[in-house]
């Protein structure tokens, strides 16, 4: 059962920019910033209140980032549930019929525990799970 | 300054459908379900931590959301940030430059004041500010 809606993620086309938009327009504070290589991605982690948007952009147009964003364009990418119990969540996703695209927990840019469900099973939504 | 994230709009195609799916698959409780005929939708609350997620189904093609489902498919519709003071959100949300659909608050379906700013002028993301 998720605790809380922990973050969203949002593929932009320019992360400085973007920053400051979050920062200047909606009052969001950059609390980290990282490249995933092994993604093609750099992130912006911007804090509101308890939650975060998180700012993606692709480094390559072949990532998975740069791919969604030459079908979708910019715009919403996923949204992440914290969890205390990533294992017993998947569990209860995988019983309810949800195709997991992470069978088992990883690690994500946080550092902490990750799994995304497909979004075909839940209504066009890319939906992570992460452990909090 | 957003206090949080109050809650993301989700347009699913079939209501009671996409009810039990984030009850059953992700632990959601639904609170409130709701017809707006002006807005040509109904809408169930599913309640995730302090947040929500709106889950929208339109009642008629040309409403709002049928228009966007025609076009996008079903998927991420909203998000929406609670604020404290919206007038004050609203006027820093003009000063950085972005385009405002509702320059006043008005009513929305929780009785609560919301406000929705332009998607064009938040990189591709449909932003509602919430009064909390």
């Amino acid at each position: 059962m998720p605790a809380r809606i922990h973050h969203i993620g949002v593929a932009v086309t320019d992360l400085d920019e973007s920053v400051r938009l979050y920062e200047n327009a909606l009052g969001a504070k950059l609390v980290h910033r990282a490249t995933n290589e092994k993604e093609g991605l750099e992130a912006a982690f911007m804090r509101v209140g308890e939650g975060e948007v998180e700012l993606m952009s692709p480094l390559r147009e072949d990532s998975p980032v740069g791919k969604f964003m030459a079908k979708r364009g910019p715009g919403f990418h996923h949204v992440a549930y914290g969890v205390r119990d990533i294992e017993g969540a998947l569990a209860e996703a995988r019983a309810a019929g949800l195709e997991l695209i992470d069978s088992e927990p990883r690690m994500g840019m946080h550092g902490t525990r990750i799994a995304f469900l497909h979004p075909k099973s839940v209504g066009g939504v890319l939906t992570e799970l992460v452990e909090i």
